[in-house]
């Protein structure tokens, strides 16, 4: 039976700003991504998030990005790779307190924005960001793009004694390369909810994606990447939760995968 | 033979600014209160220092405070007891993951400035920031200031499954009911390292204090509090330890006494 | 003829984050408190807002307030006077940044939230607020709340020769003082839009109010505080302009008032 | 009679954190670039440094710098011209706040560190930071580095209606292009104190720079920036001042040169 993991950002409220559907989307997924309070996120957000997660049996992960909360975390930052790991350390660290209040396991660390962009195929700050998993608990899972630099992150994974998992976006388009097509470029986000739940399917049952131009790409794909920020992500991402089910797949968190 | 603890303040830098004499204070402790990003402190700091204490052979806490990095954590901020409690489980948290890094076990939270002084006697506070301890690791120690707040404390600590030890200050002048004399008042700091070390020696040979009105106090002290913010500091902190030695006081962490 | 000004408080989005409805409540009043900063607000949100009243014929007024972003400057926070004074020069000079690069003339300085709160009947941070109006601005009007503490900040007022505008509040009740009840206290919000409008119109027509416990207050007022968080709020703000319209009040911003 | 001005970088501190030997090196300068609270600096500090300028005979200028105290400022940021004239209107508004309270009128604008590095060159930034000089105060001074980049800066500066002022590096090498030697290779800071005074004559008196390769470069430069970080940097400012002053040169603020 085919497997697949359904991850969410969430926990990015900050003090009284509320952002995203949390506790609509989390029905709908098994892995959430939950922000450190560096690009989003505070102790408050943060505690009540994962109490969340826990209740809703959905897995936990970090969700680390760069300490720009004025840019979200979507600024490029020119960081060194030992500041890139010590602020990873601190932000999975960080978490890791709320997961052991409510007695969950963290399962996974997703880098946020552009600390995630940066890393796609650069192998220092790849290193380093998987460094501090590894350094803080050698059992949580890396969370990477998939394809184009699937070689190099197992290469640095292995070398750390991490498991890594392999992402996908249902709602991006992709380059031949296996690359995803940069959001400067038209077309860089699908829009029609019919395209990116067919393209979901092809990556949960087919590990496959066709390419922009019509390159047919294979590449090993664990989790989906989908989205709640407002009401009609919420009912895009149960959509293609009921679209992936009815074909037979299993939602499944990623420690049940790698 | 009788047992003290010496701790000191340490991990204050941030980014450029360098504050504290941290490798010199360093050889003169026994536990070190690491700052973990809310009132000094950052991630590279906190990593040198969980560092430098662990091959100095140095015990190492969380100093968790204020998120007020302007005020260094030294003003009173109407926080709320769940937010405090949220706040020091972030910040032991973050701590721990450059502890688990560097292979080290934490030992001990005393928390910084007017969190610990806001907390004093102060049940909410107290009981909040006993049950962030808790929630993360309940083989935590928790500093808190000896004498008059004592039994509320151990009743708070005992609820809460931790263990408790009491702090004396040296270089500070006391209350005949066993509080701190207020800062606002002269003669609150004691500037004469003779009178300084003398009250040490007593505090760690008798667990006595004699109060400002002459007042003979009785109390349990674990842990002297010494400093190492400048040339002169350091110095003392030195002499007051040779002191305590002389007498034949053993300088020994807060885990190997409480 | 009657005059009252209709002042909200606007430009508290930040980064990502979106808070309150100023495009649609700007219609509604005629002065705008805008964050600069500290509590919430960030440059860019300044610079938009100041542009959306302008463009709307609405006064602009620097809404300064505790540097808390986290806590929205609700948290009280024991500064200094003379830290209050910098922290107000600094906003208000931010935000006259902005006004100059849009051709408007700085109206006033409202201070946010527990900034407001604190110095309510406090002399040394009422100095402190006045003070660093006038060495920005003489011009600039300092919003105050009405009745109590009316005579003492006249008298500051007068000592750095600002000019002050009195506030009330059609959603709170009062005391027999003329003091707002706390809203720890059951029943300090009014909830009842018709009783809210009720007593804006007594404030607007007769500079009187109805405190709690039925005591008769009168006091001078130049300015409504109304709201534009949500729909609701909007609506209200709306309704409220309208029946004090009826009534044959001008809605008429504070520099045409003092 | 041959002009220069000499700037140095000031109120650097930042709460608790002192950084930069202020009060030593005003003596020797003419213009001192203030931080405004973004990379550096805070409203006591700004207020402070305004203050002990006026009191020296010192001109004021702006230092603003990316919203990075962490990184003081000096981490590429890949913020769009927009946040960047945003970010540079904030931050000269509220420093003039501190330069009225002290009736000083502000002289020039000085971007820091990689706000600085990223701008020399970049037309959309440069021009971000022109408008937002002009945007304010179109008697402002833009402070950029000379060379290289100066018709296009002289091109902008036109545009906007501002002056610009051509600065130079006495303790840095040269490109054979006029630009500054990168920080990455070495030898890119001049060390000895006698190679960097002899720069400086050369730069003061005949607009002449040697570039690493042995080019001679000419170029107007009207402003020497030097350095109080620590005894040594002091000491040789005022060596170089005194250097100056004995070839004849007048130590004279921007303001009377351009």
């Amino acid at each position: 039976m085919r497997k697949i993991d359904i991850n969410c950002d969430m926990g990015e409220s900050f003090g009284v700003y509320t952002l995203g559907m949390d506790g609509e989307v989390i029905q709908y997924i098994s892995s959430a991504n939950i922000a450190c309070g560096y690009h989003a996120g505070d102790p408050q957000v943060m505690n009540k998030t994962v109490r969340m997660a826990r209740e809703n049996g959905v897995r936990v992960g970090a969700h680390p990005g760069f300490p720009d909360l004025a840019g979200f975390g979507r600024r490029n930052m020119d960081c060194t790779p030992d500041e890139v790991r010590d602020f990873v350390i601190y932000q999975i660290g960080a978490l890791k307190g709320f997961c052991t209040l409510h007695g969950v396991e963290m399962q996974h660390v997703k880098p946020h924005g552009n600390l995630y962009n940066m890393s796609v195929g650069n192998e220092s700050l790849s290193r380093a960001i998987a460094e501090a998993i590894a350094a803080v608990d050698r059992n949580l899972i890396w969370v990477v793009l998939g394809g184009a630099q699937s070689s190099l992150v197992r290469k640095i994974a292995s070398e750390k004694g991490i498991r890594v998992a392999f992402e996908a976006f249902p709602d991006r388009t992709y380059e031949s390369d296996g690359t995803l097509t940069s959001r400067k470029k038209p077309g860089a986000v699908i829009e029609d909810p019919l395209k990116s739940t067919e393209q979901a399917l092809r990556m949960a049952l087919d590990n496959e994606i066709t390419a922009a131009d019509g390159t047919r790409l294979t590449m090993e794909i664990h989790t989906l990447c989908l989205h709640g920020d407002n009401p009609s992500a919420v009912h895009h991402t149960r959509s293609i939760r009921q679209a992936l089910e009815a074909e037979g797949v299993s939602i499944t968190p990623l420690a049940d995968q790698v």
